[in-house]
């Protein structure tokens, strides 16, 4: 799948990084990393360029079927709270130098009173229908999640080379679960889990909604058509915006459960889109380690975090930042004067 | 085993942590070392200040009988290549704010031209004696080792609450698979790794010699008696560090195999040494899972790292201050005004 441009610099990459100052191969999965980002960036010493993570809120109907432990003006409330600096992923983004962008994909809520910069209002309707007993949206609405998406994308500074991926959205972990297993083609059952916190009984009630609404939509068999199904404006508009970034050939960081779920549609419909995606973390969430697997993706953290937002894309973040310094700064065994290993 | 003080602590960390904007337990084994620098600190607002890397460098007489790949004039040479910062750990440690001091523990080399403060010169002698054939160090070289070891933590600002342990040191994965199999009871065959790239034949010379070494000093029973049997220098000036980080109550900061056979000696002379620890990754050579199982110690990373130095600890160093962050930054359900689940 290499082109011969890429096979080219593939092999200045490994040359360099054998000659670094170490045993070879000896920070495993960080030089995979340095690879892939010198890869992404066509440039043997890549640097992380003013990172910014795009945070998607929506809100979605099938919240009204009882899905989540939470009620769905928490969607709203934590808009509020991302837009006040107090929610964990303004606490991480700010720690790890992440710019943080918020975008009203659809949240059934009324933010015109606010006027700050780093708020995008791109709300396509006050929260998706309900999929249990239609579609998630029209197909207008789909392809102006996709083009609003890549808009985002766009709109990001010159210089940033990484855009990570955030969302906010009640219930979205239902539509994560369905859009993974039409996808995937692993069992509904297999991918749907607790999300925020469901206790057993809550989850059964879940996966009967799920079962209903999946045999509902048995018609959708494209990768568009499971997307206006299942929702949400903001894993649609998520969608759009990674196939923009791999029109501009950025570095897509993946955060948990839903962001991949988005990946698997985006890759379904621009598989070019795969080697430029970094998986930050693999979630305590049930479907997204199967959801990983069907990438053949290798997460950067597994620290059982199930809390979306792009908290574990920000929490990554220093570990491509390191990457990156491999490549730059470090010595090579002959201008440290250090001897290789024995022959 | 917490005293009482420390169950009032919990508990308020724990209201603290369940009143945060999010799921409760929604960022997982963060908020484990959350609560586990709260702990330490004894402060509900725990935070990262003037963090250390202290990195000892030793030779080993063990290395005459070819059981590792690299020549023994690597450990002067990467110690002239931290000293003009061209290493991984120099790039990691600059990355991730963390300051170093390299501390010569024992290298076979003059370094009597170095003055650069960065560099303390602490040599017991030019490397530790044979330990196929007789003890490592005398009684007094262990005894000048641990007291050095703890004088490095004592010079430490007083404002640093973080101490990261790193070592340099060709033929130290042997002192540290026998240090980790005398101590833990895992077989040594087990414990026995290929270090910075043994082949199969190299491997099996390696544990033959080491097999031979563990019978020789079959006598040795205390941990004391382990440290000098097979060394090494930098492996018990990292001991003697760790047991004043202790009495000073700094949280540890682990790197990989060698590190970690060093808590493994340590935590068996001073067991409440144990709650301070913070284990940055699990490594790729075979002994490390092994002491990571003994010590009941959960890694933060696992990212096939092998490379010693400390490189680890710097790559998890931003994950504790994000740690820290979330208790300090992060909004209540009350203050941000956020619904909590349902009932």
């Amino acid at each position: 799948m290499l082109e011969e441009q890429d096979a080219a610099l593939l092999s200045k990459i490994d040359t360099e990084l054998a000659n670094k100052t170490m045993p070879l191969g000896a920070l495993g999965q960080l030089q995979a990393l340095a690879k892939q980002l010198a890869l992404t960036q066509q440039n043997l010493f890549p640097s992380i360029q003013a990172a910014h993570l795009l945070l998607f809120a929506g809100d979605h109907g099938i919240a009204h079927e009882g899905v989540s432990a939470y009620p769905q003006e928490v969607t709203w409330q934590m808009v509020r709270n991302f837009l006040a600096g107090g929610a964990a992923v303004n606490c991480l983004a700010r720690g790890n130098q992440l710019a943080l962008r918020i975008i009203d994909a659809g949240v059934a809520h009324d933010f015109s009173d606010v006027k700050t910069p780093d708020m995008v209002h791109a709300k396509i309707a006050l929260g998706t229908a309900n999929f249990s007993k239609q579609e998630a949206m029209t197909p207008e609405q789909l392809q102006q999640c996709l083009r609003v998406g890549a808009q985002q994308v766009r709109a990001l500074p010159k210089e940033c080379n990484v855009v990570a991926f955030g969302e906010m959205g009640i219930a979205n972990t239902s539509s994560a679960a369905l859009l993974t297993s039409r996808i995937t083609g692993f069992a509904l059952a297999d991918c749907v889990g607790r999300g925020t916190g469901l206790n057993d009984a809550q989850l059964k009630h879940k996966l009967s909604i799920l079962e209903r609404a999946n045999a509902l939509h048995a018609t959708a068999t494209t990768p568009e058509q499971y997307l206006a199904a299942f929702g949400g404006f903001e894993i649609a508009m998520m969608v759009g915006a990674m196939l923009q970034a791999q029109r501009q050939q950025l570095t897509v960081l993946v955060d948990g459960f839903i962001t991949t779920a988005a990946v698997l549609v985006a890759t379904a419909i621009e598989p070019r889109l795969k080697p430029l995606c970094v998986y930050s973390h693999q979630s305590a969430e049930t479907g997204h380690r199967l959801a990983l697997a069907y990438l053949d993706a290798r997460p950067l953290l597994q620290l059982d975090l199930r809390l979306g937002e792009g908290s574990g894309a920000a929490l990554a973040l220093p570990l491509l930042r390191s990457a990156c310094s491999i490549m730059s700064e470090m010595a090579t065994f002959s201008s440290a004067q250090v001897d290789q290993a024995n022959p």
